[in-house]
């Protein structure tokens, strides 16, 4: 069965898709009221984010767009400090979309939530003419826990940045597909709780955390320069990337730099603490391969220092890159 | 200029873009921070809500996108007695939208938001290939003072239902305008803080509200009365129809009670508080039509009572109504 018109009436055919699809992953003590908005207790300190995903494909290696709406907006809570509680899920259907390929989708985004620790408490769908795909928008809501000051203007010199993994594996990925090209590369779509939580647990001292998506590592070591005023130096025989990711680059023309990524992220911390920060980063499965990849310094920009010894400024992405890729 | 994929990179056209269009309008202390996500303080019980907005045209008399996309969502936390606060934005842009047209939608989000007292202060863009269009997706956040329990679950026997106003003119607008129908028809697209307002400052029991969107009011009733487990009683003669939208429904064959509407709502409080809610909401620039026009039973369901002495039941809206109209 397929989506139609109907299913975004707002009427009988709305509701029956709400209780047969929605309701069946998603249910909850929140969402089952079937109020118009979701009523929750909350103290003190919160992150709110909104984030919108449009990949396609809709299914891909290691993920799906369902997994990858709740991954994107957890993360980004979690990168303020945030401990991410509520999600809200907001489809825009397109007709002819099946029936079966939706509940697939929901069913990850539930099991996706459930494993970061967020319920789905709101939501709605339209539905639009088209060729049969789906738009997810979620948007969050985290609790920050008294004490936390994470954000994007903390860095300072002689603070030490690292990495979270490999570079461009979902960018890679999504080409792949698009291109129709066999290969093993996967999307590293993933939700980053398991960072965040093991460093503040242990006392480190974390001052900026970004996930490292649309517009690549470049682009977000550069925003972060600019927002802290200092300058990054980076390493290039430090960051890796994964083989067969590097060969797909090179045939391509890539910069894994300017690649996105759903499930790596880079932290930041004050020297004393980047030995410790690192050991725990790699006890955990979203972190096994991290890295310190460089440090801030007096200057301004990302700087990087290049295998054969030279060194070249590290732009921000300019132009499209892939479109579509979350 | 034209919207194209580069303005979705998350590279420097989307910074670009950011700055020169969103920044520009929706610009505050939060989202000037330019972090993943927004840092809020917030005491105790919160709503948190979110809808999609797909509307064709995009522009239309009475409103627009931008406008129907902070009124939905400010409409939808003041459903449940809570004070609007803040909002996330989030766009799906479609290649080859005009700049000039997503400068105006999102010059109107603006001003309709400051004129609703919220804040928007997180918000990502999207952009994906179609045919120069856009879809907002909005998410919100509002207070809830103590002692107010506003529920679609709070309606009993006796109870009387108010409505702020005519039905059918939102969807008729949007009809018109797909039809090429020339006519002065427009869309109620308002967003309802004044009544709520009035009604909790005086004191009146406020024990349901909602917004009738789509699906109309038979559907919205419907849920209630089923939520409730409660039946509801209307008079045909006391459901105000602007006279050209009647008339253009008799033409069609459209029945308002299921036609959509964005500044509509229906109140439902004890019978001892009903002619000074109605004197209230009647003193109100959105509520100035308000009547009422049934209400709780003993029974199951919605039973109208005709014009002609008869009775009928009130279904849902079944089937598809009109597409894209919110």
């Amino acid at each position: 069965m397929k989506i139609n018109m109907s299913h975004g009436s707002g009427g009988k055919a709305s509701a029956e898709l709400m209780r047969n699809i929605f309701g069946k992953y998603f249910g909850n003590e929140v969402l089952d009221k079937m109020e118009d908005a979701a009523v929750l207790d909350l103290p003190g300190k919160i992150a709110y984010s909104t984030d919108s995903f449009v990949v396609t494909p809709v299914v891909f290696k290691g993920g799906d767009i369902g997994k990858l709406s709740v991954c994107g907006t957890v993360n980004d809570l979690l990168m303020l400090g945030a401990e991410p509680k509520y999600l809200t899920a907001g489809f825009i259907l397109e007709e002819g979309l099946e029936l079966d390929q939706l509940e697939t989708i929901v069913a990850s985004m539930a099991e996706t939530a459930k494993k970061a620790g967020v319920v789905i408490v709101a939501g709605d769908t339209k539905v639009v003419e088209g060729r049969g795909g789906l738009f997810i928008n979620t948007s969050g809501i985290g609790l920050i826990p008294e004490g936390r000051d994470v954000s994007a203007a903390n860095c300072e010199q002689g603070d030490v940045i690292l990495l979270s993994g490999t570079l461009g594996d979902h960018h890679a990925c999504i080409l792949s597909a698009r291109m129709e090209i066999e290969n093993n590369i996967a999307s590293d779509c993933a939700c980053l709780n398991d960072i965040p939580n093991t460093l503040f647990q242990h006392g480190i001292h974390v001052k900026t955390m970004r996930d490292v998506t649309r517009g690549g590592l470049a682009t977000v070591l550069n925003e972060i320069a600019d927002t802290s005023q200092c300058g990054v130096e980076l390493r290039e025989d430090d960051i890796p990337v994964h083989p067969e990711v590097m060969g797909f680059c090179d045939i391509l023309g890539l910069d894994p730099l300017t690649m996105g990524n759903e499930g790596k992220m880079i932290v930041i911390v004050p020297e004393e603490d980047a030995e410790k920060a690192l050991t725990l980063m790699k006890e955990t499965a979203v972190g096994r391969d991290a890295v310190i990849i460089g440090k801030a310094t007096a200057g301004k920009g990302v700087v990087m220092k290049t295998r054969i010894g030279g060194s070249r400024v590290v732009d921000v992405l300019y132009g499209e890159g892939l479109p579509r890729i979350c």
